[in-house]
């Protein structure tokens, strides 16, 4: 089952983003070219099941998708590499060469609230192109979305509490860190310790200070000074390194000397042990010293669950940095999600495969707010059938040209922060009780049952529809 | 608890490696620097516990972080934004500028088994070098570590058949997708569909087809047919679209009458439904037709457990296509693991956080094999120590410069494989049932008492020293 693979190439350094894809992407495309298979092709992204731990997703990704198409060619080396592979003729390697994308993309803005079988981004342009960019595609709105999913999370569980990112380490790779910083700063955090992310996209940077600071200082309290010294309005002062308490009540004279030199230290950071508990008595000792002003900070393995603890506990802590399991997604780490035909040449697609089966056509979202502007359900219908409410896949690229510049994340922030305030109370739970708010037109229905009859012209057995959600099975 | 944030400069494009790295990274080093904290430092990446469902992990990644710290400057682009950002002066940006890595790395080779509490790299260089690379050094060891890990689990579970890294689209983000595919292939996967991972390592390639290709087809016959042509000696058919035992019964024929054109079909795919009970049928219709040539490929949500299953009940799949559980390491997204100070100026450091301590010192690992081969038993121990047995950290990296060139990826992957044939069975196991196979040698418990009393010779509490593998305590 394997093909014969192509001849490493170091020299060629990294692979250009045309080539990141699979292997059938390539092998499909010479297939398509050598058949003539280059209609309009209608692909979208959508996710067939809400994670057992999510009641809601927050569409994300988008701008770099744009991104990706905008600027998808062959680069020499890639096209040299896979010339010695020796696997392609020179016909199929030259249209990839001339390959661009001048399809048209709709999609939901970032930061939109979805639910299961809602395509946030329909791809509409030949056939080669739309396949080949399945894979990044794909790969960039799953890891975005469910990282501001999980954000989302952390943000609705500690209200009012600064929330930062410290997830780069334990990131999935270098892209995974910095696309993880945006998604969740995009989600409502407040700023990041990915340095690169500040620079790209104007996060806020953040950071404290680390054990091995501490460690190569003679005492915690030398370490204190020098670094409040360094950073002299800003320190958050790292104190649990040996005994946090001790450690503490050793700052509490120090803090003071330093206001005398006016350097201010904003913050301690507690990293280990009960951190309520430690932050309860911390903040007593801290007051107690006169030091009402001085915050506190709590990390270590936290997620949306021990946060909302901690907030429920009424834990004197005043900012979270949120990592390993917020740019994990570590509970749930991928999403059940595809990029499936729709459509090709006109006429309409699914797949019926067991446990898989899509809705067919290009199709849109229609979502209702109710009196109080709170988001009352969601219809999923065709393209042909207009629905009530606002339609939320929007034009976004036509002919491989946006029709736009790069909304700022600052503006796809407050959009994001918008659908959380329209969540009602129930979809904002940690714990998920809510009700599945997408209703499937009649009109989708139809094309359903016509794109099966006409299937099953074909000797291919009936398989059944997709499972309707809960409120139309009782219509 | 923020500092101020450095402004955005989409113009600087992405940045360079050296601020791939913590925004505490840069505040630390100032203060570093400007207190002359200039000293030998010795970091360590350990993982502190192994998973619940690990009874060994695999390391790898080590040739990334090799070739990070290599080329690690600060690019003109970077050094323009961190100078706009106002935030540091310019005798900082300058020592930025000039740094380069110039210290010494030890570590284990890639592909090698290792448990928790042992050191797989230790970093010796001035303070500033060493502490900046922790952010990067972890990203890339982590990750493929926990790829390398989880497939060798894959690899454990499926003797013999051909297994395919199916992985890209889920990863978190490109580099996820194409160090996954390098970890996998390491672990003793036999190919990835990821086509930068084929052009940059010479990882073999491997595809079938997509079902959107059957579905733009005027039948699925029709799609078998054109795809069979356009990869005469290598096709691997998808059979799943609308009914899998319907497109085997009507591909017989097809098969046939390709290969009286010299068109060999090399298997089929079957990536959902019970597959174990798919590929019976299916196997029983292909040889009935005298197909028995035609191989059966499956995929669909695998992981070692439902692979292990399939395998267990004798399911005819020659090869499992593993995606998405498999680059998530979807049971376990991270590792409990750390890069942290063991020495400075000479003098060892330990951690005492709670739960988070650390055994202190520049450590070795010492392994043990018993006389049929397999692993008896590892010892931790410093520096000065020692001990029977073969050291598993190796020079690899003296003043900045690799002692030896890159080795081949074929050559780590047949260490890996000799790794996984010395497991004695129990650690083979997918249950974890081995006991922890690591002792602490007595001079690393006594040099750790050491450590302690010189700390509680200043006025910190005692905390108690990491917890002992159980084979200690019972000695």
């Amino acid at each position: 089952m394997f093909e014969p693979s192509i001849a490493p190439d170091r020299a060629a350094g990294p692979a250009g983003e045309l080539l990141l894809t699979d292997w059938y992407q390539l092998t499909m495309l010479q297939a398509y070219l050598a058949e003539g298979l280059t209609d309009i092709a209608v692909f979208e992204f959508f996710v067939r099941r809400l994670p057992a731990q999510r009641q809601f997703l927050l569409a994300a990704g988008l701008e770099q998708v744009l991104d990706y198409l905008e600027h998808l060619r062959l680069d020499d080396a890639e096209w040299a590499a896979l010339q010695r592979s020796g696997r392609f003729d020179g016909a199929f390697l030259a249209a990839l060469r001339g390959l661009r994308f001048a399809g048209d993309v709709d999609a939901m803005p970032e930061g939109t609230v979805f639910f299961a079988h809602e395509p946030i981004l329909r791809v509409t342009a030949p056939l080669p192109q739309a396949q080949l960019v399945e894979t990044r595609i794909i790969n960039l709105l799953q890891f975005q979305t469910l990282v501001a999913s999980k954000a989302a999370r952390v943000r609705l569980a500690a209200p009012g509490r600064e929330l930062v990112d410290f997830g780069l380490r334990r990131a999935h790779g270098a892209e995974a860190g910095l696309l993880g910083a945006r998604a969740s700063y995009l989600a409502g955090f407040d700023a990041t310790s990915a340095v690169p992310a500040g620079l790209r996209w104007g996060i806020p940077l953040a950071g404290t200070m680390a054990h091995s600071y501490v460690q190569v200082h003679d005492s915690e309290n030398a370490a204190f000074d020098a670094y409040a010294r360094a950073c002299p309005q800003a320190a958050t002062l790292l104190i649990d390194t040996f005994d946090t308490e001790a450690a503490a009540r050793r700052l509490v004279p120090l803090v003071h000397r330093l206001a005398a030199d006016g350097i201010v230290v904003r913050a301690v950071r507690i990293d280990s042990g009960n951190l309520g508990e430690l932050a309860r008595r911390v903040r007593a000792i801290l007051d107690q010293g006169g030091l009402q002003q001085v915050r506190i900070f709590a990390s270590g393995s936290l997620d949306e669950h021990s946060v909302a603890g901690l907030v429920a506990g009424a834990a004197p802590i005043d900012g979270f940095g949120v990592g390993t399991r917020l740019c994990t997604s570590d509970d749930q780490p991928w999403l059940d999600c595809a990029y499936k035909l729709q459509a090709y040449g006109g006429r309409p697609k699914r797949k019926r495969s067991e446990g898989k089966a899509t809705w067919p056509g290009a199709k849109q979202v229609y979502r209702s707010l109710d009196a109080a502007g709170q988001l009352a359900g969601d219809v999923l219908t065709t393209l042909q059938d207009p629905c009530p409410g606002r339609p939320l896949l929007q034009p976004v690229m036509r002919a491989g040209r946006r029709l736009m510049p790069s909304p700022d994340l600052e503006a796809l922030r407050a959009h994001a922060a918008m659908e959380l305030q329209r969540l009602p109370p129930a979809w904002r739970d940690l714990q998920p009780v809510a009700r599945d708010p997408v209703r499937i037109a009649p009109a989708l229905q139809r094309l359903c049952r016509e794109v099966d009859a006409l299937a099953d012209a074909q000797p291919a057995p009936v398989s059944p529809p997709p499972p309707a959600p809960e409120q139309l099975q009782n219509e």
